[in-house]
């Protein structure tokens, strides 16, 4: 029997801790990871360099590899602030950018490196070209740019992506539309809602992908709202604009966490963009057609609250287990 | 019996061609590599970083490295002209940068990246801090920075560093001295005179250290004069500059290049700073009290005159063999 397909939809904040985890796992692992970020280093870097933006992808990278971690360190290193033209970028990022614009491809760059450091698994960036967000708010009006969605006040209706360069509507990258129909499970997340999964996913193939998929669509729902993205949204209202995104109600099953976060826990000053605990509402969740596994997923540290990766993992194994048995 | 202990000094562009052949030979080989270049990518790194520059070292960790050509290849890349503020930095100079500010020192990143790439033998900068050369001529007038010295017209006297950013006179780093006293052999060069290879041997305790050594020094005499450095100098010039450098007649053998570059061979564009072949002037080296080894050291290549790395590493490892069975 081979090992079951999982493929991790997502960006590069929320989605290494589980990786991490489900790397140690018997299954074959792809990651497809969103090319919608423009701030910070990889803001600038895409801005400069004609190419995808590499920051969530360097993440991924670390996440998947047997590197080190004195290795990952280094991968991590920012240049210091007073460092002029090179303040800020971290290392990873700026080989990226460099392997990428060297073999002419994001997505090849993506496939040296992973083979460089030993990646267990595929790691492919959503699209080969750099895209651009667009936000749409329930009052009509539109920001564009992944960075600047959060700081306008408003209800997001719904995101979709332009080629940045072109303008045109973005194009899923080479094997991820066959990851995601092979797959025995598709995890969506854990991640930003609108963006860093929702990147991914509002490309028009893969979003088709996801309806004619035979995997189990399985999302990691959040722990905490986000400020100017999911202000007030229970859990049913995650997975709710996700379905309405993809256009049915692909999602199957819904992980969530029940564990009560500390208030007193939260350092607010380093995660400001973290509000409150994500709200149940499990009779909404039931209108979403979605089975529900209530777990204790959390891990506190450094003042914030995050997945616990191994426990996220093992769900993910053993209903990929129950699915490819299923086949 | 043990290897013998060759330590060669010089720069990124010189002596790289005969690393990588000593490289293969049964040999202890050390590189002592200059970080006085302020031109390029380089100078640019070290205005905004607080490092030595990495430009040489690169060469050099490239050329002692077993790594596969397409990571050399990664790693001589440089960002496209129009990649803004990332436009022509190679990225090998970028990774040493970013490791050199986070280990605090660039002679740890150069032991760490010395490590990672598998390199046989030891690279040590000659200081650990960046340097500046100051060129002054035989006019009186003083020109600092190396990339400057070329293009002011005269004759240059004498060359000397000082650290670039207290002023003060330039410090050795970690076991330079000591792979300097206790070589079989030292080969100076190939390399630019005043630029590559005196900004090491005018470090105070490298040039006390080679008048203390009982190793062999082999200098590996230019091919051809260079525009604003070496114009109408003969063999025995170079020679002569070294010794009156160092103080006295450390220079026990020059290796000398008697195959003529044809002179419709030489792209004149490309390497605009080659002007003429250097002349012979046997008697003159006579009174530098040195021996010389005369032979077809030249190689044709890319429109240019380059020394035979195979050739060159030949005649060191034969000097070396004497030696050693001397000591």
């Amino acid at each position: 029997m081979s090992n079951p397909k999982v493929v991790v939809i997502g960006g590069g904040t929320g989605i290494p801790v589980v990786l991490k985890a489900l790397r140690k796992e018997k299954i074959d692992l792809t990651a497809i990871v969103t090319v919608a970020d423009d701030g910070g280093s990889s803001g600038r870097i895409r801005s400069a360099v004609n190419i995808a933006p590499p920051g969530d992808l360097r993440n991924v990278l670390i996440a998947m590899s047997d590197m080190p971690k004195f290795y990952a360190d280094i991968l991590q290193y920012r240049f210091d602030k007073s460092d002029g033209e090179l303040a800020g970028h971290p290392l990873g990022n700026l080989i990226i950018a460099a392997v990428s614009e060297m073999q002419g491809s994001t997505y090849r760059a993506i496939q040296t490196l992973a083979q460089f450091f030993h990646v267990e698994g595929k790691i492919y960036p959503s699209s080969d070209a750099a895209l651009t967000l667009h936000a749409v708010f329930k009052d009509g009006h539109e920001v564009l740019g992944e960075s600047h969605i959060a700081s306008y006040k408003g209800l997001i209706d719904h995101v979709y992506l332009t080629q940045t360069a072109s303008g045109d509507s973005p194009v899923a990258s080479k094997n991820v539309v066959k990851s995601i129909m092979e797959a025995d499970t598709i995890v969506l997340g854990p991640g930003s809602l609108f963006t860093s999964i929702l990147p991914n996913i509002v490309i028009p193939e893969i979003c088709e992908a996801l309806w004619k998929t035979s995997a189990k669509i399985v999302y990691v729902c959040n722990i905490m709202t986000q400020r100017g993205e999911t202000e007030h949204f229970s859990d049913a209202d995650h997975v709710r604009v996700l379905n309405e995104h993809i256009g049915t109600k692909v999602i199957d099953t819904v992980l969530v966490n029940i564990q009560e976060v500390p208030e007193e826990y939260m350092n607010t000053n380093k995660f400001d963009e973290y509000l409150v605990q994500v709200d149940h509402d499990f009779e909404a969740l039931k209108a979403e057609e979605v089975n529900v596994i209530s777990n204790n997923f959390l891990e506190l540290r450094d003042g914030g609250a995050f997945h616990n990766g191994e426990a996220v993992a093992k769900e993910i194994v053993a209903i990929s287990q129950r699915q490819e048995f299923r086949h």
